[in-house]
């Protein structure tokens, strides 16, 4: 069976798993007290071009996204999202069990616009008893969203701009960022990101990590006591230094970017391949996730070899699937699922 | 100025503070535990015709949403409710400041169908990987609703059996209750709400109480420490006289009924001349609370004499506003009202 | 039976009530929006001389404990307080329900020092691995404490000296606080304590109000947005204008201070009285609270004719109890029950 | 320099490091259900002899005690626990962050007695406004304790009948379980500790593993939903399979207990010669843990070639240390450090 079912089937890069066993008889300090984070830290700092940021590094994506927003917004405040942000459907309430409501913003492709972010600011803003309400505190997005899709660099550059108007932080929740500035369609880089907010994690679990989430924080009003709150959270690593040692290797020699690039190349062959066979794409993706109608047929014959992710029917009776590469997907098995297409 | 402008804009119906006066000087036992408290509390039980239900007085709507809810659901559990539901929209986030995620389902009128119940649950059970969203653990509904509407017996008893069903405790908020089963149109009684839900309270401030709302549990398995969690969430009154004694003044010779009952007469006269004028009532409201659609003019032209609640603009740029009677609304203002609004 | 077992046995001051009628009528606008709030809270300020202080009305000491120390803390932030804090043994858990831990230190005669508080931020701060442990954020203190007792002016001096320093706001609970202000012990005035803290609240319940504590923020960073966290915790009564009216009446001809002044002059009459009887006083209390080691015996006889708050046994085996004035005890009842202590 | 700090400085078993390399590849679903977790659930349950129990795995200790407490207490409930307990000191307030205080005893040895869970719910019980404080809802015990030490069996047993009789489920933090077992003081046996309480976990990130932490259910009610508590507080891995993977490793042959056991004989030889040289140990320690007043003089000497955690002065101003070894720790090291500690 060969796996197109999600992005984290697998273990780590070869290489991160060189270093981790050459490193693992080493004796070094916990909770991220150690050469390796530290050294992360720098090349992180330094391909973002943010000498000045903090950098933290967590161990998975929700986790990462409930222990940021908690450390920013005020007990009424909540925090702005798409409807189809992660926070928001995917993880268990874990926003609302720290005590804060998701704002949710009715999305396109994924995405959530500046007009959005200022009209839902100024409804706040303008009701005489705006107090009965929650407070916007913060803008989260995701890049690339949930369903693949990707901020154009202008679309960024005014979120960013309303955020800074509104003194709203902005944090992009980078959980599959690779893949989202590997994409042919991004015009934007990793500098430009770190530039465009106030705080963003540059996933590892999906994108060639055994897990591990580095957030990079620039905004220095964001920045202070960071490390209680993880530790409170449950999301200080004792051995810190495996997270330290696997983004070292990421940002070693450009790692993070090459591994995700050829992911991203495979996925959008799989979307052509499929809307050639007259299979409708159901999200606008540009990136690793990409979203079928497959009719019971196609999806009984391609089950025998593939395993995709099956969400249910859509309203067409046809079954709702995302075909996902990553780092780790095989360009003979991309072939092969291609022929196979062809095939139907 | 004649206040049209909310249900709590005066002070308590003369019978209660003939009694809050007349009871002045006597001592009591602190949070609850006095003679008036079990006085009110047994004849809210005869009225609802449930001998063995928990009675308890807090102090607030807000109060008592956040703590009933909170004492219900566990950490992993969300709240169904409207979109337009009180615990969905003001009340500064007082559910997710305690946890929870506010689940909310689209509502016409106002209210929610044991149908919506029903999918909602099937749609989080057949998920695959349910446990990464928020269980449904209770539902929500108001009566009457936030925009004056009313659930038919046939509706509540389909929402009673679907709860009863999927295992989901019912919790009714009965803020303006009393102008609910006042309505000409109300099919219900106070004894069916208490058969047909597991738990729900009977508004005080907005129907003839200085403050208090009545909470009354008839599913055993909610009973629990619930006096506990109520001082825990500031909600355990140290004079708790006070309660009890308005609550026995409301529930004696059929008081509560019987001041509510004007106040949807009225209402329902106003909506009459103002539909009469061609102006557009903005919900299909059967009680003490009208919305209505009106034009700067007419607005400009009664606010000389009237106050009501102005929420902002329509799309069509006609004003929106609520026009709001209550127990202490004099029939002759009303006449007044409706007289100018006829001259309009 | 002649009440000595609380000082929240009985309504409020006659004053108040008539003010609560004659008012009773009126219209305002809700949500403390109305004229009787603003005068209160002026008349508050000028009380205080803090003409730029910030005056909130809430319903309950508990719930204004958590609804202030909720507002200041960040998340990984704890309260300093006396282990015999209000906050840390009789809330039902109200802070740690708000997601903070009640940092005790051990206290003498209900009061903590200066020296306690510097030691415990120092032994947090020169901790190697500090973010482990929850970081001190505030200071909570009662005035008069738990215990009867008073922090004198130079405790109390101190004690806002090293807040100050330290960058730790300092919150005075004054539920009781008429009856510190009114001891003959007491050399501090409304105005000292104003100035030594930046945030504390002036009882009501305790103190003639039927109900309601007047929150007083002097310390401009504390002021931000406090009613929508308020409202988020239950805490903004629809009908404000009965704090309101309330307050404007003890803050009239000085009332407040008035009528607690005599609950003092009893307790100590009382104390006196007990102590030359050789019943031993369990408190160093100079206000309304006393507490004794009472014999079975004398507790049968007295319980005859009086109500004391009984605690349980001492390690010898007597009573543990409470005898409380206030505002509302009767001389004549005091008188006797000093001559049936006498006469035991 | 050698690392005697803590038992977290290394990486992982050598076994475990091979078996993570030649699984890396294999694709598997993520969250958990992977044959690798399958595998060693049915390890853990076998060697627990619990053939019902639920195993579930997450990453780190704090993490797991915060989890596992949310998910079983009721809002108004708190968890007893030794003062010296981790979640009482060392978790920045993570169980207060969920809501939840922690009810402290005064502790001997790191340990706390039927006899006081026994007095402490008495006195809860007893209490005639018990609802306002919080109840207890639950124990918490650490095996081994934070100093080392270790309950005996008999000890045990009382724990867990009076926690049956009361119904408070009993928890364990096994986080160094594998160093309390193996002890040549410990009378119990991992299916004794299972058989005694209701819910425990076996700690990897300490004994062996990189990271992760087993909880063992063995309590039917407690076992519900526990994945998706797990979720929302940020404790499902992604690629569980990681965890699985480690956790079937040190199951497998015995090898959490080998690797355990010399660690233990190590620490007692290095207390032994502390001792014979006349240096106090500060705890009672039977396990990996040793803790020593140092002088200066001996401090500087050993710090050339040695890493000792060092907390502060104790009262005496010694340098209170701890001495730990850990299954990475090696016989030539420890004979070195010995010979030198006989050599000061």
């Amino acid at each position: 069976m060969t796996y197109f079912q999600c992005d984290y089937a697998s273990g780590a890069h070869p290489k991160i798993i060189k270093n981790l066993v050459a490193t693992n008889e080493v004796n070094t300090l916990g909770y991220g007290n150690d050469r390796y984070c530290k050294s992360a830290a720098q090349k992180i700092k330094k391909a973002c071009d943010t000498p000045n940021a903090n950098v933290h590094f967590l161990v998975g994506g929700t986790q990462t996204n409930s222990t940021v927003i908690y450390s920013i917004l005020r007990p009424h405040q909540g925090v702005i999202s798409a409807d189809s942000g992660h926070i928001a459907v995917h993880e268990t309430g874990a926003i609302e069990a720290k005590g804060h409501k998701v704002l949710t913003l009715p999305s396109v492709d994924g995405k959530i616009t500046a007009k959005q972010i200022s009209d839902c600011f100024d409804m706040h803003k303008n009701d005489p008893v705006r107090f009965h309400t929650v407070q916007p505190g913060m803008v989260y997005i995701s890049f690339p969203t949930e369903t693949g899709t990707l901020y154009t660099k202008k679309e960024l550059e005014e979120l960013s701009q309303i955020c800074k108007d509104l003194n709203l932080p902005l944090f992009v929740d980078g959980a599959r960022l690779g893949y989202g500035l590997m994409s042919k369609e991004c015009d934007i880089t990793l500098q430009d990101l770190a530039k465009l907010c106030d705080i963003f994690y540059i996933g590892g679990t999906k994108c060639g990590a055994l897990f591990g989430e580095a957030v990079v924080i620039t905004n220095d009003t964001l920045k202070k006591d960071f490390k209680y709150i993880m530790k409170q959270c449950g999301a200080l690593l004792a051995k810190g230094r495996m997270l330290g040692v696997q983004f070292d290797t990421l940002f070693t020699d450009n790692l993070y970017f090459e591994i995700c690039k050829s992911a991203v190349d495979y996925a959008v062959r799989i979307k052509k391949a499929f809307e050639e066979k007259g299979v409708n794409a159901l999200a606008n993706s540009q990136t690793n996730q990409q979203f079928f109608a497959l009719s019971d047929e196609y999806l009984e014959i391609l089950s025998k070899k593939y395993l995709f992710e099956v969400y249910g029917k859509t309203k067409d009776n046809l079954n709702y699937i995302r075909v996902c590469t990553s780092w780790a997907s095989k360009k003979e098995d991309v072939d092969e699922l291609i022929k196979d297409i062809k095939s139907l």
